[in-house]
């Protein structure tokens, strides 16, 4: 496989590669910030592609956060943002079901396993839900539980979806809600699997660790709308029309970022060595993707010559 | 693959049968009883077994209870029992790290997710323990908890095995021990990996979805001491001094009971048609395991000549 060309300290290849594309698709946890870290210069970097024509995006998979959160987010950190160029996984699954999967009345409610930015996107996109952050479900289940789950009585019958995404407040109760919806016919949607979230230097449960469990019991995979499966990138396309060919996916994870933007048939990925993967990744036999270029950090494309 | 003989009503055959073992390992739920209704002619068919001489072991995943709260149950339902004559997957997740894993000195902890019921078996081998229904421990993450998990202070740094069973208590913040600790070196053991647990007619989360989420972060299989694995036959073997080709397998899950008596290579195994599985499923040509024999019920072997 063709390895990857070095950008950093090469003002006329990083010319070139900015010319190319039309839009950058910017995962941001490791390449813009580390956890609430800005990296230094990116604001820079950001004006600099946009002073030049670029259209950003901002792609994460964090299910956790709407966009109205994650553009508090990007504002707090420094980074000016338009609601319009933020792209999270909650909302990618909102987009999901209400303009593809079309679900038919009296099925069409959604039972959420995730916290409120999920909740807010399905809000957006006026679709029903049950569960979610509701108080009623952060609780222990109880021997009566059994029974009205098991006969129903304690589900909502206009379920047709069981959407999981990270929830920080799993429990035994959501989980056999959620399986029972399954074992009923809903359909299974997930905002992305990652299994681990980075947070202070180490690894917690990602959203795919909590929806692993119903995966287990059911013998289902959910489909899920977060990087890198397809889905989200075709929800991108009907967004926002790009042109794939002037598309570049820049990201520091080769087996959700580069892989997402190899898989999508985009013009190019970019990979900067500031978060998980780096150089012998891609070098490794087994590497799940491999990008078409690299920097040792975004901000060095700030290196181009104008 | 041979075909198991049908001995409901064939009196010569059950007494065959029964006079080619000397031991009978029975599964428990679908076996001799659902939820809480003991089927009929139990309590006689084990006097039957019994008073022919046969010693019968009760063999359970169960992992929320000790053989003690086991020994309750089997009273209330009106079965006698000796304490000994039990062998639930949390005393045999015990007895392995007691007597095999044996782990040295200042590392020979165990973190438990998961009931009582392990607790109790733990205490009994004198393993010490955290974690488990410690009350410490079932509330939601804080975002102190990130930084003091990341860094150590949270984790008793004595801790060498993890642990998993069925916890009605699952949370967040007990996944993300129990990564650390896994990520950290500690040994993996499951009590038993089953996905679903049987209750009012429906099937619930069973311990391998609590497990689930670890060995899906952690890339590792946990080693299983509940049915099919061997690590559990070797216990019971270790602890009855049984004669393999003596011994019968009795069970209603082709892929726990029979799976477990055919690996083990037991002289024969006998399926019954009271719980999970049905004869088309061992006729189906990807059935896990075949078993040797088959009754309707197991009080169908009150059929034997006397």
């Amino acid at each position: 496989m063709a390895q990857p060309k070095y950008l950093t300290g090469d003002s006329a290849a990083i010319n070139e590669f900015i010319d190319r594309f039309d839009v950058f698709l910017l995962d941001c946890d490791g390449v813009l910030w580390s956890g609430d870290h800005l990296f230094e210069g990116i604001v820079e970097t950001l004006e600099l592609l946009r002073s030049r024509g670029k259209r950003v995006v901002f792609v994460t998979n964090n299910s956790t956060k709407s966009r109205q959160d994650y553009q508090k987010k990007l504002t707090a950190l420094g980074i000016p943002s338009d609601i319009e160029e933020i792209f999270a996984s909650a909302y990618s699954s909102a987009v999901y079901i209400s303009r593809i999967l079309k679900l038919p009345e009296g099925k069409n409610k959604v039972f959420v396993i995730g916290e409120s930015g999920i909740e807010t996107e399905l809000r957006t996109e006026n679709i029903p839900f049950v569960g979610g952050t509701d108080p009623a479900l952060r609780r222990d289940i109880t021997p009566e539980d059994y029974g009205k789950i098991a006969d129903g009585s304690m589900l909502d019958p206009e379920v047709g979806v069981v959407l999981a995404g990270l929830d920080f407040h799993i429990n035994y109760l959501k989980l056999s809600l959620g399986f029972q919806y399954l074992q009923r016919g809903a359909k299974f949607l997930a905002t992305n699997l990652d299994s681990t979230l980075p947070n202070s230097h180490s690894f917690f449960p990602g959203a795919g660790s909590i929806s692993i469990p119903l995966v287990y019991m059911s013998g289902q995979q959910p489909l899920s709308l977060g990087k890198p499966s397809q889905a989200m990138m075709d929800a991108i396309e009907g967004k926002f029309q790009l042109d794939r060919a002037r598309t570049c996916m820049v990201g520091d994870r080769l087996n959700t970022d580069i892989q997402f933007g190899v898989e999508g048939g985009l013009g190019g990925t970019l990979a900067v060595l500031t978060g998980v993967s780096k150089k012998e990744h891609w070098e490794a036999k087994d590497a799940p993707a491999v990008p078409a270029y690299y920097v040792d950090k975004l901000s060095d494309l700030r290196g181009a010559r104008l």
